[in-house]
């Protein structure tokens, strides 16, 4: 297994033209690319190049992936709510598209403790679990107490009021009284994404 | 059952002379007096005047307390951690200062939930439910998720780093998913004692 | 009475396919349904398969509500001024669809506490209270200087400047003075209607 | 009257030499001398340069002036609780000190609005109100809705949690929907004293 | 001079239906109505039922008044920029509607602190001075060092970066060095209107 | 190896009582006994009972430990100044205690880029990397920019001023604009070399 | 040299007719004319009576520059990543129309040190560099650790989640541990243009 | 002159052998040294080793200065209030140490600004100038208006309430409205001093 990872393009922001060009040069490059934060119309403007290119709605991602890749190890990716899901598939498909086995476990929150407990199976499979969670937050406390691997908390801006953008979650996942959870910033699927297929690969690569 | 509680002194940062005053006056008017966030030197003060006053170290009451006092219903006083004992026990020694009878349920924090799922007998005998948890804080979204009573969530100020004193907690529990929860100040277990004592009070009032 | 209550959707952004079918499943269940933060939009969408459905403009809550429900018991919810009707109406409208007879108290803001003071009568026959108000939020304490049932407070974002989104009037109200209040999150008519149907179900269950 | 109000001496963080210095050289000009948040060390050290100094441990104001002084108009000043009383006192003593009469209505808070009604009488006599509370700050709103005359709320850092010191009462102020109030600075008794003063002056100034 | 104001109707999320009815039934009344914070949309709804209404497009004050109201005393606003000019038209048009004569100093902030010191004989006309400035909001601090009178400082929003939408000028003018400030809310014109003229009401009552 | 890690005792707020109990179970048990946080005090109370225990002043970690244990793989820990070391400690003899190899590289800032240049070498045989960083806490983006592993980043409450007690550090950490970021609370070196602890058992696991 | 610079114009939220009588007046006087902040539509107001104006889409900067103009010194300006690019470009262009040689560096952000270190001789060209930076804004830290002048950092809003417009990059470049580094306001290019002008003037005057 | 600045020590919270040990290389190595932030009793300890050292009780500096160094240039160094001046301190002597010319002008705050502009000759001398202020922090854009020299602003904690430990300052400062302020870390005259000197040694570098 190579070192680093293969370029994500961060797509907010950008302006067509530049956006355009850069799927078109890694695209080139690579026979694959991967953008996260896209929008409907930058979908549009990519497929005048690149036919073949993919657009999910719910997590924004626009790729072309090698169809044939093998997707090892284990990574497990939960959230809270469904309105953590967007989230929770940009950290998933960017796990994948590094070539990381991943299970999702979508909607198991602590208001509602049984359907986690329900997954346990599920829940250990992985070498490190990614939990996404709005409002409080508190799922990353649940899984870390359960789970003996690394837990990726990742806070999301879903809910109201004293929420304050995604920052109430975050201070619950930075305060966990858990062990083993480190903290992504608000709504970086991404990021955890990333994070989880480095850990995922140093599990793996000896096998 | 009366309407309102027997008054309370807050005895923090008052004079030793007014405390004493104030010690005397409500002894002699009810032959109960009672007291939350008194020191060891207070206790000293007031013994002087009142030799039966009673001192707990822990949850920093002094009272002399009618020994008769039938308590009844139920309210289930939960923490996460042992360092959230005094503010639960400040709320605990309220509730049964006010005549309700109390069950105690410590240490069943979130990162070891099977804790609190084998206590589900005793969480469930309760008319309400106080949740008391610093750090992360997400004792009360996991209790509302099991219970079916109105559950009264009391940050404390336990924790360091960004727990901003008890702010990280008092924003986990005003974000909560999970139904049935309303929060009082940090470190506020007198206030949870009071109102879970109303609470309980409307339920057993017509037995 | 049984334990839980009825299952109430979260409408505000929902795809309109995934709303729709929920809708339809509750309401085939129940022959009652009831959705909080429902869009002008989201009421057509819903009244294609159900057309007894009801969109109320100010509460933004899309309903089917059984006309035969006894409402018990006495839950009294009152606001500062008119411009927190809308959250008031959101926890009237959920404290009525639980079962529970309110009575609805507005305008009756601390700037003129007299109009408080000539509905005592009214704001005593409440098993609880909930006190709804934004900018500086102080209905609270009134209230619950003047009443001994429990008091949940909802602070709301109404206001301007330095009031962030309502979170002065949730730090008034978690701050407040009086005894026998707990907060709710900011705007959260929803769980104050929860959580006072809670308690005024354990005042009359006997009854 | 003269347009200015005398030199008041601020006596925190000063040293030794350089407080006695000032007070001396003040007291030999004016024969009166008035200083803010002195200690009990500062008065010791006073003291022995000028003998008739006389100190007030509740207001920590160091001070000696003459009895003579003819105290006009009217300045009421009240507070929420006995705890604000230091703050109030710095006000109240300010002004005395700058030539104005002042009326006392202390521990009014509005967890029991009668003791505010049954004062209306006081409360009316002022040129302005100086309104003093911590905790949730809710006096000042009261007191404008009652009164046809300016309000200078000064907010204090009672109590505790999530009362940040004082800006939870001082955002109550700030956001209040009452007609009629400004606000000083937290704990800021001589703010308040010197601004009641300026306003008092200008009503009594042609009588 | 009567004790309160006329009534002032707050335009801002009124309905159309609501905003027209008490447009109409206070000028019913009083033959004179003033309103705050209107649309241009709104002006067109009154002007319907009202056409003599006036509309101000830099306040957004909606009123008519009253031709041969005498103004009396004198106000002073001044402000450290022109995009401040609205907040100080909002209060100079209020405290002229409660029969206050105003003189405007526009754009005298304190990065040019000349053109604020050639007004020396403005700004001592007043019997109080409303100071109105964004981004560090200096000004207050300034003026209340070259006037003996009372200082009504109005934070606004003007500014950008870590302005916080107006909180840093409010910090500045709470913690101003100067004697004789005291503060409103973020761009509340209207509030430091209406104080102005409770204090300079007091100063010619006699007169 | 083993699912979880042994316990480990946080000394800090017990009693000693408590604590001396503690300390003597788990040696009984485990033959071994590690606490961070402990004191000097701490310390002469457990010596009592275990007088081969051994504290370090600088981590305050209270430890007895079994000589002969392996210490596998390899952890990176690296701070950004001399002050960051206590944390760093922590960190690191946690990990050592949990039978990990650790490298230190103290004080390698990116005030002095060339520091961390010049120890390559080190930083890349690390199976994960802590960068513990006070201040402005811009270590942890550049590691993250050096190296292909995990970086789990600490923020410290070291610097003044507009730190926020570690919360300027935290928040540089979270904002990162490096991959391969996670971030635990404020000090928290026990949390870092516990989650490191549990990425480089990964990778070793096959060994 | 002549002290001040020229005056510059700030057009965000500048009526069409204000900021085209701005244009006009200066361009008249000094035959050139430079804005800030200016919007598509107000270069097609301007346009109509100044046809030879220019307007930059990424810097959004509105103005007519002497040709024959020599740029003295120099002043480096770097950026983290491309989207910091607009806000360096205020700064940059600002700091040409006031006479100064400027040097950029763009995209040469600490998460890739490397690209920083290659381009040293650019770096130590400059008698000050300004250092613009989003997300974590650890550039400035990295490069004042590189040079000896002055370094103007200018932290930008660029970011999401737990950026607070910018906040984030602020704390860190304020808090940094490097010497030499002074810091304005968020997204405040025109500022840093502007200082670092004053510094450069001071290198060069003799010369 | 050399490009660099000597090492400054940083005393705070070194151990007192660390601290003295420092201490005795660099004053061997460059027969000067210099520190900041020293305690009494760090005093006490490296006089022991070097008797000739030299403690300022105000500024805390403690160094032992070459007698015949130049001081070339000028930086002029203002306060609002005395109670700045230790930090104005630390900024002079870093600068004096570093080979600069200093001229002080204290107290000179502009809540009587009368003061600052009678100082326009000594204001004017500056290469640059440092303006110190807390509390309000408006110094800095007062003086930015009134030189055209850069301005190094210095917010310090001085102050109480919403002062938020100099963070009121330090937003007043970063948000200023004048031309030609940057801002460096509350209380940070150290820094002041530094980035002062840089520029002081561009103005001279070729006299
Ligand atoms: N959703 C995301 N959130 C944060 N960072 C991202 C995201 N997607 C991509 N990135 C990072 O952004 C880099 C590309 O940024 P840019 O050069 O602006 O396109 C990638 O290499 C990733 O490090
Ligand atoms: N621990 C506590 N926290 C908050 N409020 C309290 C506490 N203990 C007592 N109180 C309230 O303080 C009131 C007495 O305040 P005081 O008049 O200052 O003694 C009581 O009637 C209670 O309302
Ligand atoms: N611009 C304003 N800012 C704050 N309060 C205002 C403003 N304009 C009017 N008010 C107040 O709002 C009250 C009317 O509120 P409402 O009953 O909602 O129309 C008036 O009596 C004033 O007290
Ligand atoms: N008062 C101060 N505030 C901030 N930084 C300082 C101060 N004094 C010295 N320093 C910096 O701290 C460095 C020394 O730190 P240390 O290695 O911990 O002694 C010096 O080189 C300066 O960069
Ligand atoms: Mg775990
Ligand atoms: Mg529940
Ligand atoms: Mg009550
Ligand atoms: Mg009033
Ligand atoms: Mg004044
Ligand atoms: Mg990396
Ligand atoms: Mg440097
Ligand atoms: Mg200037």
């Amino acid at each position: 297994i190579r070192q680093g990872f293969a370029e994500v393009i961060f797509c907010q922001s950008k302006t067509d033209e530049h956006l355009v060009q850069i799927y078109e040069d890694l695209y080139k490059q690579d026979r694959e690319v991967f953008g996260t934060r896209a929008s409907e119309h930058q979908y549009e403007c990519v497929k005048n190049i690149i036919p073949e290119i993919q657009y999910d709605r719910v997590s924004r991602i626009l790729k072309y992936e090698n169809k044939e890749k093998v997707r090892k190890g284990c990574i497990v990716i939960c959230t809270g709510g469904t309105a953590d899901i967007p989230v929770a598939e940009e950290a998933a498909q960017t796990a994948e598209f590094f070539g990381n086995h991943v299970e999702r476990l979508y909607d198991v929150g602590v208001a509602g403790v049984h359907r986690l407990l329900s997954n346990m199976d599920t829940l250990r499979k992985g070498n490190c679990v990614v939990a996404v969670a709005g409002m409080e937050g508190a799922l990353a406390s649940v899984v870390a107490g359960l789970v003996e691997k690394p837990v990726i908390a990742v806070p999301t801006s879903v809910g109201y009021g004293a929420n304050f953008g995604g920052m109430s979650a975050l201070l619950t996942m930075i305060n966990s009284c858990a062990n083993g959870i480190s903290v992504v910033n608000i709504d970086n699927g991404y990021g955890a994404g990333y994070i989880s297929s480095q850990i995922n690969r140093l599990a793996i690569q000896t096998n």
